[in-house]
């Protein structure tokens, strides 16, 4: 166990922070609220992004540039959204520095460089977007437009949590506009599957696939629907969002097209995100009081290689072995770090890749040489083994495809374990209170029974599962019909 | 030739408008001075940013990611870096709005929600980098820190243009920090090396590398490094930067690490970039009379394949042949566009392709099935040929090397044909204002010298060449001793 380590059952809070902080992922800057990503987690969330890219290339979507700034006249003309996001904004309201008469060195805002009009530092840009989409839709012909942009957006919380609450936040944004209503809600559907099965292929991180009740809706939306996972304190974690917008964009922006018929009307559309967030529900999923666990498919690097010598002559017989290894590794495309530093001993570099998560590490030292194998450690399970060298890279690759289901199968089972199908309100705060977890519970489906719940146990409906059986009942709070199960849970 | 499409010799200017706004590379937004990059513009962008990307990672350098905002205390930090930005940042002063109560539906500033200390948003990243390096360097063994972001930046601009001048832009910004003097300057170097070859291997679009004069220096540098290079017009453009910072950003932010000896020392930097204003110099070095021309490596595809057909029979046999025809380049890893749309007439389509620059098009109606050819158009030269099917998929790849060699000779030679190597001031002035170009002249050292010259014929020193000999001289101007030549144009 790693040394002077927090654990999970401690304090779980403290645990996350130290992930964070130790395995060199991301740090807090002197900006209120805003992170630096640090290399290593940058290099989880590069992998990420390079996976879903090409989902969405392969799914019919391309990548365009939007504005960072959204002037004030264009984020209020969709009400709702204005509304939602208007509290946490970032507004900049000049556009130029000037040298402080009073203070020497210093700067100041020059109040002669005011703007005309402030600009909000998008929150999200379906204003500047839809205002664009303007001039690109005309006709039917011009339909669908399938658009992605990967950027940065700001707002303003605070309360942050590095990764999972920032004010300033990467995130992908597609934007899609379509002839009827059936294609827009069908995009959002695809654009759901396309992030559940991300998650559960790549994070290894089941979800549950739903729609948000209408007071967790994306402000502007008709329809939100939602991947929920679990994480290991029983609190759940929205990782993606996919928003059917009806035509309350294309309408505020006065974004009309020629029908088939050669009538006018207003274009459906649909946006969809996940955002820099997504590093802190893959953190929480699968990391244990050891430090981070990485599944194979976003790791930095896949295996580790650690040379055990003493002296320069060993050394070099070591790690010329490594080398060929490496080598051999590298042409069934696994990504391998050789660490041959002769700053730092093998156990230092042990704990430190331990830590970092890397889901293999081999060692090799003069004993191995001569036996012709090397010792292979798996951070899922910590297991030690030795292999001998015949088709080494083949077995690893076996390897890596075992530790990724295995964290998958995990993720499951810890959430099976912590669902629970319940039918009265005590036993419900007595859930939320002990255990945590996803509850299925029946609810009369009005928001003040929502509300109340919220209220009273700080628990919120995440979702109305998609893929589940309906079954009525009676709401566990006011004892009226229910139409179906949903489910609640405390959340991120 | 394209209809109603302004020559380059009639109006440059306009030319240029029009080749962005056509061939839906990029549009301007409702916000003053930023741009939407289109879907074809930006895969453009996307093809430079991975080839980009792959080179810097290859040199040792891994990407972070670094916050938006810079708070005013630390923007002045380093003194003459902040003076050189100051006029032209966007400042957040407010994190909220509210309804305005005067304006129903309409919003307001909430003069409670003013910050406590301003934003700047970020027009470079030194600041807050070197802040944030502060934490990460404590000793030799921290270093070097070779880190690279890609990120959008803002520099309030009054005239923009879109991608040579905007107000955001999108960049990549590289930050180092070295033991040594030496390191850092190799590391200066090394950039521009790199970035010289990107220019050439991949935009196909030659440059010169030189030194800046202390006067065009980078705002906080110690030296400005650049690659300049020629448009058609006979402005110079700089395509990129690296430079070297010294100890100005350490000591700034009083950054120390204990040596090898023990003892505490300012490690030494390098900052380097270039940006969407690359995507301009590529459209200003090929691009013709007829549209827009693009180097087969960074054209989003390079062949489209259209079907000339008369009904639904012939459509299909032709289609199904060029669908074969497609994986088969594809299988030699060419990129292809099959535009098989039964709503637009192949003239019609040729015309579209010709004009964004698509490498090679490739045509095939009934008689070509029968004769087992297909017609073959390159974008370069505009030249025509009917090709026979053996081995297509080579041939075309050939063309496609044949044009991408051919851009950069182009290149080239109208580079060497706009070089100019001057005595008198009389025939700089002449040759600026009649044929423009890069002119080599003496020069006496002398910042004045450097401003008469500029402020008398609008033309600066673009750089003191780094590959070429060195004579002594006259300077042109004041007839001084000048130690070389150096080389001056009217530039972007």
């Amino acid at each position: 166990m790693a040394k002077g380590f927090t654990k999970r059952k401690e304090n779980y809070s403290e645990w996350y922070n130290e992930i964070v902080n130790r395995a060199d992922l991301a740090e807090h800057s002197s900006v209120r609220g805003c992170m630096v990503i640090k290399p290593y987690g940058f290099a989880i969330w590069e992998k990420m992004q390079s996976i879903l890219d090409k989902m969405f290339k392969k799914t019919g979507h391309t990548n365009a540039y939007f504005p960072l700034f959204v002037p004030k006249s264009l984020f209020e003309a969709e009400e709702k959204n204005a509304e939602g996001f208007a509290k946490e904004c970032a507004v900049v309201t000049h556009y130029r520095l000037m040298n402080d008469p009073e203070k020497k060195g210093k700067l100041m805002v020059d109040p002669k460089a005011k703007l005309e009009e402030e600009l909000v530092v998008r929150p999200t840009s379906e204003a500047v977007i839809w205002n664009t989409y303007k001039n690109w839709i005309q006709s039917y012909r011009d339909l669908p437009i399938l658009v992605n942009q990967w950027a940065n957006v700001v707002r303003w919380e605070m309360r942050t949590r590095l990764f999972l609450r920032t004010a300033e936040f990467l995130w992908q944004e597609g934007h899609t506009a379509h002839e009827t209503k059936e294609e827009a809600l069908e995009e959002t559907k695809t654009i759901l599957d396309l992030y559940a099965e991300f998650a559960e292929k790549f994070m290894a991180m089941p979800v549950i696939k739903g729609v948000k009740t209408e007071s967790e809706r994306f402000a502007g939306a008709e329809d939100t629907l939602c991947i929920e996972s679990l994480m290991q304190d029983g609190k759940a974690l929205q990782a993606g969002t996919s928003h059917f917008l009806g035509q309350n964009f294309s309408k505020a922006f006065e974004v009309k097209y020629a029908n088939r018929e050669g009538k006018q009307e207003y274009p459906w559309a649909s946006s969809w995100g996940v955002s820099t967030r997504l590093m802190g529900a893959l953190i929480m999923t699968h990391s244990d009081d050891n430090g981070l666990v990485l599944p194979p498919e976003l790791a930095p690097f896949q295996v580790v290689l650690v040379p055990i010598y003493k002296g320069e002559e060993q050394r070099e017989i070591v790690v010329n072995k490594l080398k060929n290894i490496k080598n051999a590794l590298e042409n069934e495309g696994i990504s391998v770090k050789l660490d041959d530093r002769d700053t730092h001993k093998p156990g230092w570099k042990f704990a430190e890749y331990e830590f970092k998560g890397v889901p293999v590490r081999l060692a090799m030292g003069m004993r191995d040489v001569e036996n012709e194998s090397i010792e292979i450690v798996r951070r899922d399970t910590l297991e030690k083994k030795s292999y001998d060298m015949h088709d080494l890279a083949g077995k690893v690759k076996n390897l890596l495809k075992n530790i990724q289901e295995n964290l998958y199968q995990k993720a499951i089972d810890f959430r099976e374990e912590k669902t629970h199908f319940v039918d009265s309100y005590e036993e419900f705060k007595s859930i939320l209170d002990n255990e945590g977890g996803f509850i299925y519970a029946h609810w009369d489906g009005t928001s003040e029974t929502e509300d109340a719940i919220k209220k009273e146990t700080k628990a919120t409906i995440r979702c109305i599962p998609i893929d589940e059986d309906t079954k009525e009942g009676e709401c566990i709070y006011s004892g009226k019909h229910s139409a179906r199960r949903v489910i609640f849970a405390r959340a991120y």
